[in-house]
């Protein structure tokens, strides 16, 4: 049983303590162990330390306090880059540009990056996720200079914690596992226990919204940002070379 | 330090023993513990055990041995499905229906699906996960009777362990580990130690082929079948009520 994972929560203040590259090299090559399709390993990993490198992502990050404060931060992209110029150098041709590649990469990155922040986690580290990255790619690639065939999917800021928040909530894990055929759940049921919670309350009260996801769809999450930066990734997935 | 990450290879050979419907939940309710996109959680497991839906699904995942051979099938969907219906009910109108949610619910789901992997490999279970779910995306909707906004997105066949199979090779790490840019490697020095295996140079000889990467281009995923399944997985994210 592996006990960090029950006892994780997002940690977004990190200590002054170094995080060694042999750390990192050997929690990544664990990482690199995770299944991956047809052991093509179409990912690879863009490690940003330098203060230079920080001060252009930020803004792409949103200036998160996380992202700025972390002594590491390490950004999984999807490659069919590398797979295809071996390709090309053995003189085969590869035709690894469609939509499926690039979805198929996608997931090989992000199944290493959670296994290595499962592993970091246990070994005592603390990270956060940063979904920013879906928003300005196009900026993330030009700063970490992507080439065709080389997406930024995930973003992962990492540290020593300096902080030990409560854990967040989590809906009724029997309301989102469905039995041979999935069924609409009462979804009022599921997510009173949220709506209870005396900080949701409080949010809500902050936004002055009339109800938790009124946040999100008003203030977090809404409609019109969400086409917003869905066409922009869309355009920078076509800017490095995957055909739709 | 989880021993089981550095260790673990796929199982695609499970024993008669059950896999208790306790021990799925446990794990699953573990893995829900894993970072999602604004605590959103959008994501379902549909969990297949009937002989009767694993006679349905088997074709759409080209019948591998390991499907037909596994007590216990997990699909991992993307769902803003039961998020949108929530702020439905709450009188919000939420706008979730554009690739950028596709690919956020999308990414939940895989970081759930690898949380549950390694959890379930700490455990002493064996899994393989089956690419064909971006194969076939089309039949698995109607076999789970999936509804609009929930899309598979990669499928675990899981059960106790019947074999031992060798562990897979892997590239050098430092092959796709990159510090502050991207530097394109030296594919050929990368690739040498993976060419220069018994088993890939027989790979090789079986198939007929002047060199590995052509039994990946010319047999194993080809470009015709790339652009014949790409063209088929946007159909389906599009059928599911994703806009593009």
């Amino acid at each position: 049983m592996i006990n960090s994972l029950k006892t994780r929560r997002t940690i977004r203040k990190y200590s002054d303590k170094e995080v060694s590259e042999e750390l990192i090299n050997s929690l990544l090559a664990d990482a690199f162990r995770a299944s991956n399709n047809g052991n093509m390993q179409t990912y690879s990993v863009v490690v940003t330390r330098s203060h230079e490198k920080k001060e252009k992502l930020a803004p792409l990050h949103f200036n998160q306090p996380c992202f700025k404060n972390a002594p590491v931060v390490l950004t999984f992209c999807a490659d069919f880059r590398r797979f295809s110029q071996w390709c090309e150098a053995s003189g085969a041709v590869p035709g690894y540009n469609k939509f499926l590649s690039f979805f198929s990469a996608a997931t090989d990155a992000l199944l290493v990056a959670q296994t290595f922040a499962v592993a970091a986690e246990d070994a005592g580290l603390g990270l956060c996720y940063l979904g920013t990255t879906n928003y300005n790619a196009d900026g993330i690639i030009d700063a970490l200079e992507l080439p065709q065939l080389v997406f930024p999917i995930t973003t992962i800021t990492l540290g020593w914690p300096a902080e030990t928040p409560a854990q967040p909530d989590r809906l009724d894990p029997q309301g989102l596992i469905h039995r041979e055929t999935y069924k609409d759940v009462d979804v009022k049921a599921l997510y009173a226990p949220k709506e209870a919670l005396p900080e949701m309350q409080a949010f809500v009260k902050e936004n002055g919204k009339p109800s938790l996801a009124h946040v999100f769809t008003d203030v977090r999450y809404t409609k019109a940002n969400n086409e917003f930066f869905s066409d922009a990734l869309l355009k920078a997935i076509k800017r490095q070379g995957f055909i739709f």
